[in-house]
């Protein structure tokens, strides 16, 4: 299995994208379109249940990619019916090797009313107390994924419905969670209260679709209706689509990671095309951090809308000075004499005729490792370039994210124990310079940038602030920034 | 297997890359990581062959991408010893189902003195009358490949050495070739007459490389020495290169499409950064063909340095309107309800918040069948597009290319039977505008343009001339273009 | 995945082996071996768990044989630890389609006290009514496997230690159990009260092994100690064996059927050579009903005691008639010209040569639905064979077994339906004689034969008389003889 | 792939099977049946060459078991046609690893009149002359089988047919060969002057067969022809059988281990019952070399016939003192404490119970390196047998084959190094008793035994007088038997 991004190894990772359809003729080949789109969010595993009367309730679960997996008409055949979700997964937690097919979801539980299916996008801060209370009480775990307390919580329910089991189970859980869920006739999504990932609703002909992103629902030619909002639970079928408030009110805390990185350009988040977020980020960059250089070069892939933006800004040209390889591989033989940075060069390749003696600015989304970006500088200057500056498109990563991204720990994230200069120092090149927080938010559309009373997302890889206490991870002895600060 | 181009199905093809080292310490590893990065010029099979005097010659041949075959310890510990050669292709002729196994490169054989191996990019045009005199002779086929003619001429000659057997067959083959072989102890190399596909020289260390492309040089570390010439041949051992010229002189007639499409932005051609050259043709086009309009959008991902060459010749912002799945599929279950474009839409989304409401240039590279184009300004009216103008990096390709290139037959080549107009009309867009073939040349760095007496390149898929004529094909009933024409 | 035996689509298959070991260097590779001795039980999939202090518990469950699944040094590496259980399986229930990986046991639980993994021989006759109790308390399922409740009554238990939960689980089931399990450092097994399925307990070095069969001991060179007593549980960690009888005593009711096909012949079964016993069916079949004939054939592979038997007892020729091919293949594409019982010929083939004119008696285990018999006597006549007589080691088969062999429904049961004479007409032969219940019992050693107020032995299957009542059967409809009758 | 026999690895092995048909509907799937019946006499590899006149030829070469690779209606459908030929084999040379898919027949060559296809049982004794003949002038072979020369010869010939093509191949071969092949009409046969080898014709409806043995007739309910005699060509096609005899004529020497053990117990050779000529060397050995015992056991399979000739002569009883595992495993990680004699215990185990305290005669079918016997030994006496006496059904094996089948060397074969009494010693048992060669002689029907002056058979693997000279291995420094011996 290829990797899709170029630099897999030292980029956060979102852990999962989400996928529920009800209301169609096929609703698996749907689920596995919505998924295909949803697959940057996570690109180890993913899982399909659907429900049909006459065959009840049908799964896969596979390693690998959705169009590897959800391809062959003879694994679609087994998935029939009118209803289904999917999920596609990262490891949460580092050991991928130990990840089994047990882990991955949709998580399936038959009740007394029936059977019922979730899959979940972000993490559950109580997971490791709720998962001891449930075994202690007889409950047999299957998985080691924080979710599955989720199904077990259902379980042990006395709500007569599977819906009203659901809200009880969700009652019970901290942290973050966009879910998706199905009984044999009804689709169900729920947001935490701060809405920390996102959800959205869309029509299909007479159908109704749940997925992370509106990406999700290009791909099917499905009508993007709305977000489904922080702290709200929806159960659709086909009556429509009924919309409650289990959880206590709260401001919401939108990750504001996902408009720097995770999400697609293409897809629209609070209103707002992602893509266009980006490329504000590059002009608010280019006025935050001016510099004089010949070329303006995005970090491909992801560093791309950042860099248009700067350059539109700066005037200074844009071109493409590393080229991708279409075909990246992970893993090649090392030739005897070592190959320096053998690791990159799968991937990139400097355009060496173009970087030649030129002042390079290097436009790329986020800094965490910085392993990476110390290869990519060699490589430019290998090539030529007389120059070297790094703009970065989002604030100094310089907390773990406990929300349901698969970051570092603390003490290797490069910004937990550098100072911006300290950083440029260390990589070895001429200018390093981060957006500022306030200039993140600007560019998100807030004119009066970051609100420090009450911020107005989630951005607690960058200020250390955590809006949900990580209680499981304190347990661990993860210590939290002193509140004084 | 994924699809690693959008529309492999819309594309003219490159049939092949080809690679060689000598006087390393793992010649397949570096062979591996070479074919790696040629594997935009073929990506059905790929083979590799080495020799090693404990074990032999070795050779593995695969369906597949070089990143998914050659890369895993057993395999690479088949292939061991100082020096080899490498292959990856297309299929030659339409029926890609046809193609097994036993048609995979480099093709070996055993002779009186010893074997040789050969890998070929390019295509005889006399393959066919070759090869009947050879079955006649006694001599057994194994492929379906025109390529294996040559070892069968070499093991029918009566030349004293392996080298002297090559000459002496290239000298009997019509057509275009750049060709990489193998002794035991030494890697020899050669370009047709017109030198129509490229081959470069690298040095690594104490040894050397062949290869299809400088960025096969690049992801190994190596220096670029130069460019083999067109009619030459080189034979590398310990003891240096030498270098010959068996043919009659002629003038070089390199294929133009290499700058237009074939190549990597990253390689050198010709002493040009293709990358470069494309950002000009985008130049040329802004000039030869200007239209007032909002955004220019490329089609990903062929048409970026165009578009970026369109966008800082017309001052029209660049922007990022069509957005590429990373995770290209080809296949997926149609549900019921037919989704249009679905194909697609499997490989890209448009930018809907971005491109609604705007005038929008689209930069493509070229245009064969005319089906993508179709479906690409289907989506991006339905995502609330104003106008749709297309400017196409290359002339109107109007005839088959018998050199090495993958083509549709002449009657599917949209612009063999429509004007630019025609072309428009049935598109559907608003304008549509090919750059001249003056402009191409132009943008090549000929400041004078086209030379009609003795082009500079061979550009027969626009103007019908062929420089070679095409033997068999013209057996098997194809018309050229009347001279006077 | 090759059939193992010709008629495995017309013979009644057992449906588990059970295998542990516990103070051994490398369990794995102890339970492979086992499992693979014991592939005759169950050839559908196979699991084995493992633990080890530094990794904690291991698994791995695959479809298909143990020869395949086991033996790579890969998959063994990852069951790392000195104690182990394995098990291999038939479907229990028809629809093979259906079965999924997670219905292949050892099953896993997590209780507060630790882990533990159970393997099942047999089949609880009370599973639907448990497993409805505790889906409506709150347990999820994951498989479809009646085995499962073991593990959920043990996950509610409130007993102090495993062994007591598991003790306590298995009061509340009904039905014939072979039970083998283990904790990180106990290994456990225990057998119903009516010992309806075969354990027996060996000594390999300083540690034990419990396992279905005595083969199972053979091949891994350790010592027959004993039989696991009917109602005994062990418990069995580095200070030796304790023995307990959790149950309430009853009379003990083998199954009967174990002598007669299931068990190898190989093995000891109440301290009797199953190999004589099936001999001395044959003989007493010989003295039941003589017939005069020139050959004894058996039915290849599992006819051939008891026709080595009838041949000693009559002096009639024992010989090949049929010939078994050793490569069996379960499908190939039937040529148009359709050939005559091509499923039977792709499994055997009759000795022309030596059946050509004589008169024929064929020996065979058992007659399930009769249609295999049909094809054979159809292929030896058309051999030549001038009489074909069949004996059948077995009573007539009209009932089936609730007790963890895998039959078809009664109706479906030849002997169910038909008399010895109609079943003679239906099948086309000379005469057709099952051996008697009586005599049956004289060849396990049952001197007076069976003792109808309390049969020594369960033969459900040939009389009817269900030693314990199939409730959930009964439930879905199942009507037992009359007890009358 | 599992192994078919239990000591493959101390057996001697027939290097192939062939098959062809015509004029039937659907030819791959009967030659599949075919080969499926032919599986004993080759393993490793197995494949299929058809004719359709719509899709010309076509051919798929697998490695493994026909019932693997040939069942699927995929593969079936890429063999259409109405003609076919297949091949089974054993490596030729020792040295497994090296074969490749290249060496698996049959092979196809393209001529002027178009192409042709073989498959070769035997041994080409002068196949490196030839081939470096056919080298030097420019063939190039694709494998390293000898059985290629007769393509390249069929290439090189100027006859004006293929039949004539290929009758002037095969008289400039030397050695075995039975070879079946086809053109696009006609099935054609041909057995070297000697008749070494098998090959019978049979009759399916319109159509006709070729087989290595009778078995693959009955598999297909084809008719018994006849079989093609020594030196015999034919040509079949619509018209019928054309039969030649283009070699100078020469006594015949079949194979006489085609009656020992190649041949499957239900074929019929020279119209001889090889169950029954094997049942009759038991009755010779037994009348030969008598001894007094309690049981007569074959060692599974190869020895069951003459055993039970050994017990019928003898009246000794028979019985199945060694079981074999039907299940068969060739390699099972070894767990630490060394299991004794773990090889054979995966294949087989010693019936405990039957074999205690008693007097047990052994009886295979040959020692060749004397490996198996001595364990097999080993774990009868562990088993508490008071006495081991082997009977082995062919006289010593001293002498390699070189005539299609595949023996260690010469210094590997026990009995070119020890006595009879020495083995015996060796092997440490009781008695050790081979069949003479007389004896031999006699059970396959020669009454006054064999003729020194003119043996009946091919016997040079007990006698050591080679009917062909083998040139090749001459060449390599194998010295013949003097002949005054």
């Amino acid at each position: 299995m290829p990797p899709a991004h170029p630099f897999d190894d030292d980029k956060l990772k979102e852990e999962c994208g989400v996928f529920g359809v009800v209301g169609v003729d096929n609703a698996a080949s749907i689920v596995a379109l919505g998924l295909h789109a949803l697959q940057h969010r996570g690109q180890e595993a993913g899982g399909i249940v659907t429900h049909d009367f006459g065959q009840g309730f049908s799964s896969a679960r596979r390693f690998g990619y959705v169009r590897d997996n959800f391809t062959d008409a003879e694994t679609m055949a087994t998935l029939p019916g009118p209803i289904g979700i999917g999920h596609v997964r990262y490891s949460t937690s580092g050991s991928k090797g130990a990840t089994q097919i047990r882990d991955v979801q949709p998580f399936f539980g038959e009740f007394s009313m029936g059977g019922a299916a979730i899959a979940h996008n972000g993490n559950i801060t109580n997971a490791v107390a709720l998962r001891r209370e449930l075994v202690g009480r007889g409950s047999i775990f299957q998985s080691s994924s924080d979710s599955e307390c989720i199904i077990h919580l259902m379980a042990r329910s006395m709500g007569q419905s599977i819906p009203d089991r659901m809200e009880e189970a969700l009652r019970k859980v901290e942290g973050a969670f966009s879910v998706v869920a199905m009984t044999r006739t009804k689709l169900m999504g729920c947001r935490d209260p701060l809405g920390v990932r996102p959800l959205v609703l869309g029509k299909l002909g007479d159908g109704w679709v749940l997925a992370s992103e509106t990406c999700a629902l290009d791909i099917i030619n499905a009508t993007f209706i709305r977000e489904i909002e922080p702290g709200e639970m929806v159960v659709i079928n086909a009556d429509g689509v009924q919309s409650h408030f289990p959880f206590r009110r709260a401001s919401p805390r939108f990750c504001i990671f996902e408009h720097v990185y995770f999400s697609r350009p293409d897809s629209i988040l609070g209103g707002r095309s992602v893509y266009e977020t980006r490329e504000n980020i590059g002009r608010e960059l280019a006025k935050e951090s001016p510099v004089e250089a010949d070329l303006v070069c995005p970090v491909p892939d992801s560093g791309t809308p950042a860099a248009i933006g700067y350059s539109l800004q700066s005037g200074i040209p844009y071109a493409m000075g590393i080229i991708r390889n279409q075909y990246m591989g992970r893993t090649f033989i090392e030739p005897t004499e070592s190959i320096r940075n053998m690791g990159v060069r799968l991937k990139l390749n400097v355009n060496r005729a173009l970087v030649k003696g030129k002042r390079i600015i290097l436009v790329d989304d986020s800094v965490v490792r910085g392993t990476t970006s110390r290869k990519i500088k060699d490589m430019v200057l290998e090539a030529g370039a007389a120059e070297v500056h790094f703009r970065i498109a989002s604030p100094p990563t310089a907390w773990p994210c406990f929300y349901g991204v698969d970051t570092p720990q603390r003490e290797k994230l490069l910004a937990a124990t550098m100072s911006e200069d300290e950083m440029r120092d260390h990589l070895g090149i001429d200018s390093l310079k981060f957006i500022s927080l306030d200039g993140l938010y600007r560019a998100v559309g807030e004119a009066q940038g970051r609100n420090p009373k009450a911020p107005q997302y989630c951005d607690a890889c960058f200020s250390g602030e955590y809006p949900i206490k990580p209680a499981d991870m304190m347990d661990r002895g993860f210590e939290m920034k002193p509140a004084a600060e």
